[in-house]
């Protein structure tokens, strides 16, 4: 463990119990959702969401069993769209394993995603917080929506805003939802509430753009898809719109300025390796670290704890990491 | 109109408001998911179960605002059901409209059932009631584990069990809870709750086996599917068992006693004619007689009103409906 993420270690029991109650929501169902769980679980994953709602949770004195339930409708909900998610994509690995699509047929990978939907609300529901369980569904649907936003408006176009939007849909959202339910169920008022959330979406937005910086950075090993992934699909993310605006006159950006793919093979590697090579990781590496700084910012106030202190380092980590 | 549908009249009104708030979910959202839910509101339907959740609530004395959002939640819960399940099935038609899968990939379909459950969810979130909410999350796990069931376990076999409980998840448990949950939002006590949720059980058990009776007799151009549908497709119903029970020496039922699917054209063809013309469509009718008879009895001892004469009208077009 690197010791930019010592702030796991406090959780890691909690962690346990939140992964043996989302597979507890298979008992009594059909047994190869069990399996589907087991399977989809045991490929990993930082669960960097419960432990945002865990850590605030404790620093700000929520109660326990309802955070639990929390943390676990976060991480479950999270997994029900990585499900329908690589079934779209035709993603046939997940972290070098092999997604449910790979291996089941598209129906019963559908299936299995609205079963995790459904018992992710139920988990949510359990909370008995009518603030909470409406945020969550509302947090589905802007999640849902920005995925369809991205398949049908978004392939191909230079636009910060349509990608600010974006990445908040597909990742900040749920990202604020984990730290402002976690205050929510807390004994706190509005403005803290609001503080968390802020903490939540500035981390969440970090997190995307780094996710993005990795998709052109990262060795293929590592991230297990090809490099420049995102490009080869048409999505223009931060490394390639800060290239842009450093680069107007490169041919393949004139393409996409024009709202066209760049789709011959040696213009589109040619590209990946100029941005590679380019300011632009470093910039958007900068812009990240004023996402994280900012979300920093808005948990100032808080009363110094040792929760507080994960939390920026939690924070931290995020523009930190390599995978 | 039928006379036997006149207790739709009534909540006409109060449909057409249903209606414009399930439309209104996607104000704010991508403009295609505006486009399909009007295309989905469009191919009709009868609105049975929000009728029942209307009425009940009427007779019960439930609040008008969290009433109608319940309903509508309870239709837009279907209507989600049915777009993944078109999807699925591959199928090109509903009530002789084309489905979403006939004009969108299979992404953008799966994409929009999604949204369509984050909505639903959201709307009964907005009735406040925790025991609602949670039920209503339940109650989409039973309907989807069911579908599970029926996909993975349940192809090409003779047992009455079985078919109970995949009806029961198909269909009379969204009954059951547009029954239950009108009651939940009224000011009654538990054994009314429990006497609704059983009118709905009942008479949401004869709604499918009246589905699966017309899939035998009503002509093709009706329905608008081939006829014997559900046994080209393995699965087995009432009708089916029921034959079977009588003509036990039938070497096609012989074949699915051993769990063996029919699947030589005109043997199939041969068996879908013999229980036409057999008894079994009339015992099977006979069942869904008594599972109303059964519903309407669960209501025997609440005081006479007009709308417990319209949930008893509602019970027995449930038997007599020809679509």
């Amino acid at each position: 463990m690197n010791t930019s993420e010592l702030f796991f270690a406090p959780v890691t029991e909690d962690i346990r119990a939140i992964e043996a109650l989302i597979l507890s929501q298979a008992n009594g169902y059909q047994a190869d959702l069990k399996a589907a769980l087991e399977h989809l679980l045991s490929s990993g994953g930082k669960r960097i969401r419960p432990t945002l709602t865990l850590i605030i949770g404790r620093m700000l004195g929520a109660e326990k069993r309802h955070l639990l339930t929390m943390a676990a409708a976060i991480e479950l909900l999270h997994t029900a769209t990585l499900v329908h998610d690589d079934l779209i994509d035709g993603s046939l690995l997940r972290r070098g394993i092999p997604t449910l699509n790979a291996q089941w047929s598209p129906g019963a990978t559908v299936l299995t995603g609205d079963f995790l939907f459904a018992k992710a609300a139920s988990l949510a529901a359990r909370t008995e917080s009518i603030p909470v369980i409406q945020l969550f569904s509302e947090t589905l649907s802007i999640i849902v929506n920005g995925e369809i936003s991205q398949m049908f408006d978004n392939r191909c176009r230079i636009n910060r805003d349509e990608y600010y939007k974006r990445i908040y849909a597909k990742t900040a959202s749920l990202f604020e939802t984990s730290a402002a339910s976690a205050a929510m169920l807390s004994p706190v008022d509005e403005n803290v509430i609001h503080q968390l959330a802020q903490f939540g979406y500035n981390i969440g937005m970090a997190f995307q753009i780094l996710d993005d910086i990795l998709d052109f950075t990262a060795d293929q090993a590592t991230i297990g898809k090809p490099v420049g992934g995102d490009l080869r699909q048409g999505l223009v993310t931060l490394p390639t719109i800060l290239y842009a605006e450093h680069h107007p006159g490169d041919a393949a950006i004139e393409m996409l300025v024009k709202g066209e793919c760049v789709q011959k093979e040696n213009q589109l590697n040619g590209l990946i390796q100029a941005i590679q090579s380019s300011e632009a990781p470093r910039l958007a590496l900068a812009e990240a670290k004023s996402f994280v700084a900012r979300g920093i910012e808005s948990i100032r106030t808080q009363p110094d704890s040792i929760e507080r202190n994960q939390l920026i380092e939690l924070a931290e980590y995020i523009v930190d990491r390599k995978l």
